[in-house]
């Protein structure tokens, strides 16, 4: 019983040229193709001038359309973040895909017949992973060893090299290959402001420059790749790394403006919305979108109430600028409830529909896979 | 475009003897089929013998197969919280059905279709919903005015005769009968004690039986309905109440054991998920498990810490009760960390199994849909 990852071609990714005449009833995932391309094409080129090798990773999106656009942006690796994912994905065409994500020892055998296919990557960060695939393992694949620089998710310690030589060794009783370190600084989205994202950034590159230096001399070739959106969407010296594999930024989110990532309009993805109810007397709507389709990511405001999103305007075939502070202050599994701060917003009226950017666009997208749309500009 | 719940009957919904002899490789929902039915016997015995009508809501379960288990126990008439969830169950054979959700006027259209089909009811707090409909309704529908009883999500406020008047006034120029008045007291939530949840119970309970005695005279046959699995689960008085629509107790969950609504051993919902790796020098693990699967419900630890989930051992074919304070700590999109305090946590190995007990039931049964998968004892 398989956790099934839809990801079949044309279903809900109709191309719609204009959004008022569009017969939305339901909460439904709207990305704005013009700006996520541009998206991609800056990130793609700043890889380039910066001589990174770009990798993107595909979670934020989990789409073969928009898949699409990055292989028309001249990408041709990915990244992933399971063993299910990769398989949609090399079913779609893709051909060089790293899990980032240690191996799970329960999925072997689909690792197995992965590598039969495609020109696999995996991650290690115990030597328990390595050795369960080494032994089952009879077509090459490559492996990244985990590193851990400071977010303390998962990976190896940077000066725990008795692991490190563990896995080498378990490893090198398979067909596999070692590629390098790879990291992701998540600790960025808890960096206080641009200069810190920059400092942790700089350090996890660091760390795994030294790595790499350490074991080139009997591993010449290998290669270190560092993560996350922040880091790659504000820096402009990679210098330690040789791969970013950012994947957020493709439609950045509320959370990567607070963090300064992006401006307003390279956000590409909102759930348009259908407005059930007003109260005026305590400027709050309820609408038709809740944890189910936005999830229940949330920032603290200030004052340590929690957001869950930010209602604007749709004007013509797309979404507007923010009128104000018109914030979705609580999320039920189907409704939520915004504020009406806004002259836009209090004249809302039941029937009409709002677009609401997510904090976390990856988890929207993942909740509304089914009802994804892109405007085409 | 809309948003599909696949209710698809035995769709991932296999009936499993032994949780250990299942090839479990992925985060998979597991149901205790016996405690959910014990669970649901007692609410309905509990509803019979304080003589109030039982109308549970479907939003926790969404599954046609659990819906059996409530046909088993004699229920007919269910609750659900949108009109894409009332197709599928009306598809399923239920044709006594309230959509507990103000009416989104955008679907009338689909309103109507259902309404010539099963016994439907709907709900207004707004004159312009109840406008919306009368005009294109042609087969008769029930309705109820969604009253504020303190949760100040959707509603209208009980003191609000001007608008209620108003719905009723245009509610009359359709098909449309009057059933009564309608609440969820969702501040039981948020309440610090049993007590605390029954006052509000109670407090919601006679707002609505006064509306109820102020309309009699004009609507004989009114009727009051009451919400949450908190109220429903510790109170032993439903006066004021004519019809009790919990939903959550089908599964509980840790919210629920926080709250007093139930003990460990009701709780009949649980992930499954591989450990991918073990920190011991941090006591934490990280399992394939994480947002997409759980959700980003959290719960407050008194250190103002958040845990999204608990995880137990398994034993056999369930899993156990909780060793310690194994808790889920935190969550990415697909991965998730737990703390690894009681000695058997800190055994745990790559590659072993553990059940996370989740914050949210409603969320993670959303999420996991597709694989769903009940245990029979």
């Amino acid at each position: 019983m398989e956790v099934c990852i839809p990801l079949i071609p044309g279903r809900g990714n109709k191309i719609i040229n204009k959004a008022d005449s569009m017969d939305i009833r339901k909460p439904t995932l709207f990305i704005d193709e013009r700006i996520a391309r541009d998206n991609i094409r800056i990130m793609a080129a700043k890889a380039a001038r910066l001589r990174v090798q770009f990798r993107p990773h595909f979670k934020t999106h989990q789409s073969v359309e928009v898949g699409k656009w990055f292989l028309q942006a001249g990408v041709t690796a990915i990244t992933v973040s399971s063993v299910t994912m990769a398989r949609a994905f090399a079913d779609a065409g893709w051909n060089d895909i790293t899990i980032a994500f240690p191996l799970n020892i329960k999925e072997t055998e689909e690792v197995c017949a992965l590598a039969a296919r495609i020109k696999l990557n995996v991650l290690f960060d115990s030597p328990e992973q390595a050795a369960a695939l080494a032994k089952v393992l009879k077509q090459p694949a490559g492996f990244f060893i985990k590193v851990d620089t400071g977010y303390h998710r998962a990976g190896v310690l940077p000066g725990d090299r008795e692991t490190m030589e563990a896995i080498l060794s378990v490893a090198a009783a398979g067909p596999l290959e070692f590629r390098g370190f790879l990291t992701h600084a998540g600790q960025t989205y808890m960096a206080g402001s641009p200069e810190a994202v920059l400092q942790v950034s700089h350090k996890s590159r660091a760390l795994l420059a030294g790595l790499k230096e350490a074991y080139s001399g009997r591993s010449p070739g290998l290669m270190t790749s560092v993560g996350d959106t922040p880091s790659c969407s504000m820096g402009e010296d990679f210098s330690g790394a040789d791969e970013i594999r950012p994947g957020n930024f493709v439609y950045y989110d509320l959370m990567q403006l607070r963090l300064g990532s992006c401006r307003f309009g390279q956000i590409a993805a909102a759930v348009i919305c259908p407005v059930v109810s007003v109260y005026p007397s305590r400027n709050q709507a309820l609408i038709y979108g809740g944890a189910v389709h936005l999830s229940k990511e949330s920032l603290m405001q200030p004052d340590g109430s929690k957001i869950f999103g930010l209602a604007v305007p749709i004007t013509g075939d797309r979404w507007s600028f923010p009128e104000g502070e018109d914030y979705m202050v609580s999320l039920s599994q189907e409704h939520g409830l915004m504020r009406t701060v806004s002259g836009w917003a209090a004249s809302l009226r039941p029937g009409d529909l709002v677009a609401v950017i997510p904090v976390h666009s990856c988890l929207a997208a993942d909740l509304l896979k089914d009802t994804f749309t892109s405007l085409v500009q």
